[in-house]
This record gives C-alpha cells, structure tokens and sequence, in this order.
C-alpha cells in the first residue's frame, strides 16, 4: 500500500502516515503538497497524507485550496502530537552548537528554548526533516536541527534535548486522502470513534448569507468544529468556507442538512465523511 | 509624520503608505511586522501600515494575531492595486534573463506569465522590494525580479514587461494602525466612504454559538465583509474569530449588536472603526 507524503524522509507527514496505516505502509515522499494530490489522483498512490491545521500555526491554506479544485475523497483524520527535538550529530554537546536549523513555523513554536540559550541562533530552512538532513550530512558540530524523533532514527542524529516546543499540546491535523468515495481499511475505522465530515460551499451574494448557512447546521444541533475562509481569486472580496461538522453523511441529520446547505449557496462540495483519530 | 512598514525601500506597504498620507509622509522601513506593531505602540511612528489580506492569496496571520495581541487601533484601510512587472538593469534583455527574483506569493501570481516564457527559473526570495534590490546591486545581466514600478524607481531598475499577474484584479487591503483612538488627518476621511468596524472574539463553549454571534448582525441587517479564524495556542482546538462588518461603532444598530455580542462571547475586542478607500 503505498502512501504519498510532501517533504523529505522523516518528516511528521511521514511520521503521521506511519502511524495511521501503520509500519509497512509504504511511504513515498514529494517535493510538493500539488504533487502529492496528483500521485494520488493519478493513482500512483493509493492514499495521500496531508497537513490542513497545526493547533498553534493555524490552518495550511494550500491544502485547502487543493482539496477544493482536485478530485479526491477525505477519507481519514489523524492527530497527531507534534514533539520538536534537539537533533545533532553524534558527539556534539550543547555548548559546542551555534546555528539551530528548522522550518519558520518550528523555530516559532521553540521561542522559549531560544530564550533560554541565548548562544543559539535559529536559521530558517525550508523543511524539519529537511533540516535534519543537512545537519547529518554536513561535517559541522556547531549545527543542528529541530525536528521529529523519527527524523533523528532516520538520519542518525542524536535527540540531544526533547520536547522542547513551548506549548505541550501542539498537534497537527493530517488529512487521509484517496481517490474513491471509499472507506480505508477496515481496522482504521473500527475504533467507533466520531465522525467528521467537511464541506465547501460558495455563499450567494446576499446580506445575511452566512448565518443561513450556519443556521443548517444550529437548528439540528449538529456541532460545528471549524471554519475557514479562502479568497475566491478570480471574484474580488469573495470567498469560498470550508467548515468541519460533526457526523457522517450516512446519518439522516447530516444528510438533510446538507440537502438544505445546497438549497441556499451557490455552489457546494462535500470533501470527505470520515473518522478522527489521534496519536496515543 | 512618520509611518512604519515592513520590508525595504520600494515595498508594496511603502507605496499603499505613500499613496494614503501622501508623498510627504515619512516613511520607515522595519524588518518584521511585530517590530512595525512595536514602532507606533512605543511611540517611534505616528502610523503604522500593514498588510492584512490579498484578494488572491488570501488572510496575513501574523498581522491577524499582532492586532490582537498589542494595543493599537485600526484608524484606516487602503486597498492597494498589486502590478507586478518585471524589474531588469538597464540594458538587459528578456532572452538574456535566466532567474527571476521574488516573494513566493509574488511568484504564485505570475505563473502564466512563467509558463509563456520557459527559459525562465522562478527563485523565491525573503520580499519583493528585497529581491529588486538584490537584482540592483548585483553584476548579473541574467537576474531579474518581480516587484512594484514603485520598486524599480527606487532601485534605479528598468520595467521590462508590466502587469505579469495572472488575475487584472489583484488587490491587497491595508490596515493603517496608531496608538489612540483616533481618525487619521481630516482630509483622508472626508470622502464619504462606507464605514468598516473590526472586532475579535472568543465564543463560549457551547454548540452553536458561532451562529449566535452572527445571528447579532442578520437581526440587525448589518453586512459582513470578512470572517477569520485562529487558533488559540494555549486552548486545543478553540478559536478567535476575527468578524468585519459594515458601519462605524458611531451608528446605534452597530453599537447595540456590539453590546449584544459581549453578552454571549467569553472575550470580545473592537479593534478598530475606519474608511475604507482603494487605488485608483
């Protein structure tokens, strides 16, 4: 079963893929979140994961984007426990460390361990596990790289501190993509947890539209967990919501409801039906 | 008067700053936006200009989370027409040109522009205005960069092609923040203009009471012209919910739904009551 991720090996896509399909899926990595909608889309790969919101950063707006304009079916949610690590060289001690190499967005979410060592400078790099990469295959003791326990296994780093991200619960949201309206394997879904399903729709442009469509979802009591808007680029000023609700489509609230949301905007898509699950 | 942007000298914050106080206005340039939030909060900068939203790559967080964060008042919007055009030095020409220079979003927007000319390599860089710079300074007939007139100008660079953007209709909105809760100068508030009034809140934890909030303004007709969410980093999975709406907090409509959404929010902060004005 092979498994498209964006990012290079020992990424938290990858980690997050591991962890839901389990440890002989096999997880094939690309440059781009595009590329990874197309591997599935083109069927080079059976599934796709994706990240669509850290607790802390908020919402990956170029994911959103692709689940709106590609043709596939969000069939899983994983949440997974974002553990940001030290990683050096096998060797290298903490007072030896100049140049701390990460993504912006870990390097944000550490603001206080830099507080803390004030002889380290955080150099942005395009990627975690890309970081971890470039520290194993430079000869430098001066560097290191904040990324997952998995990126450290995978390039021969050493964990020299761990857990060092300010909030201790950050998580971030990967979405299981496929192509089919299909369910995954059947021991994914068989822990009886809570649906999701995700929607996007296109108001029509009258005052008070967005609270019709809300109203959809108050009047069945149906809880609402997220929601997001993305600029309509080619209508100045208008937008397109994602938003997140509780149950599946197979449930007859549900189904009404979005019977009555297509009733009343302009154009609608359902993503995807599925369970939520997090790590351990 | 002295007015705080981010970036280098030619950057699109500079221009919208330039066009809304007028050529006169001093303008400082500031390396990150917590740094412009800093300036007219300790007082270094009358105004500050920030970005907060283009209507093709969508919401700037940061500046979402910085008006929350610091005490400043939103006194002014200007909606700034984005025209990319394609900055060389003088004397080069578009066969010569191998890498062109510019902010990622920058990029994005041009991409037909890229695939009508292949020969051509897309480079991110840190800014736009940055990469005008860079194009500037170095001995490189093959560099160019995607940047404003306003940007060539200053860098003494020629416009080779003009409005390389995909969409014609390509605009960012600007916030124009001081300390005070004050109007800008008279004379940029006596056009007439519609009044815009932004608010953030924190909904209590109860189903549906983001369709509550709204609710506060279908009753009363006022229109919504922006919904975001963020996340609040110390609660998982719980947001801020940044709501435009049209009006000023002048009016008694806007007022009482204002006093009506404190009633059932657990946090509620007007950041600001404003013209709105665009380009030309």
């Amino acid at each position: 079963m092979r498994v498209a991720f964006q990012g290079v090996q020992g990424a938290y896509s990858e980690m997050a893929a591991k962890e839901f399909f389990g440890p002989a899926a096999s997880c094939q990595p690309f440059p781009h979140f595009a590329r990874v909608f197309a591997a599935v889309v083109g069927g080079k790969c059976r599934f796709g994961v994706v990240p669509i919101e850290n607790s802390i950063a908020g919402s990956i707006h170029q994911n959103y984007d692709l689940l709106q304009d590609q043709n596939v079916w969000i069939c899983g949610e994983y949440k997974l426990k974002v553990e940001h690590n030290l990683l050096v060289k096998p060797g290298s001690k903490l007072n030896q460390i100049r140049r701390v190499y990460s993504h912006p967005q870990a390097l944000a979410q550490c603001a206080q361990f830099f507080r803390k060592h004030r002889h380290l400078t955080a150099v942005p790099y395009f990627d975690t596990a890309g970081s971890a990469q470039k520290v194993a295959c430079e000869d430098d003791l001066a560097a290191a790289a904040i990324a997952s326990r998995h990126a450290a296994a995978y390039h021969e780093l050493r964990v020299l501190r761990k857990d060092i991200q300010d909030f201790a619960d950050n998580y971030t949201r990967f979405l299981i993509i496929r192509k089919s309206r299909k369910a995954p394997p059947a021991k994914l879904t068989a822990s009886g947890k809570a649906y999701k399903t995700s929607v996007v729709f296109a108001l029509k442009n009258i005052p008070g539209c967005l609270h019709k469509c809300l109203s959809v979802f108050a009047i069945r009591d149906i809880d609402l967990f997220k929601i997001e808007s993305r600029p309509i680029g080619s209508k100045l000023w208008r937008y397109l919501f994602y938003l997140d609700f509780a149950g599946s489509i197979q449930q007859e609230a549900q189904a009404n409801a979005l019977k009555h949301l297509a009733e009343i905007t302009d154009y609608l898509k359902v993503l995807g039906s599925y369970e939520s699950c997090q790590s351990a």
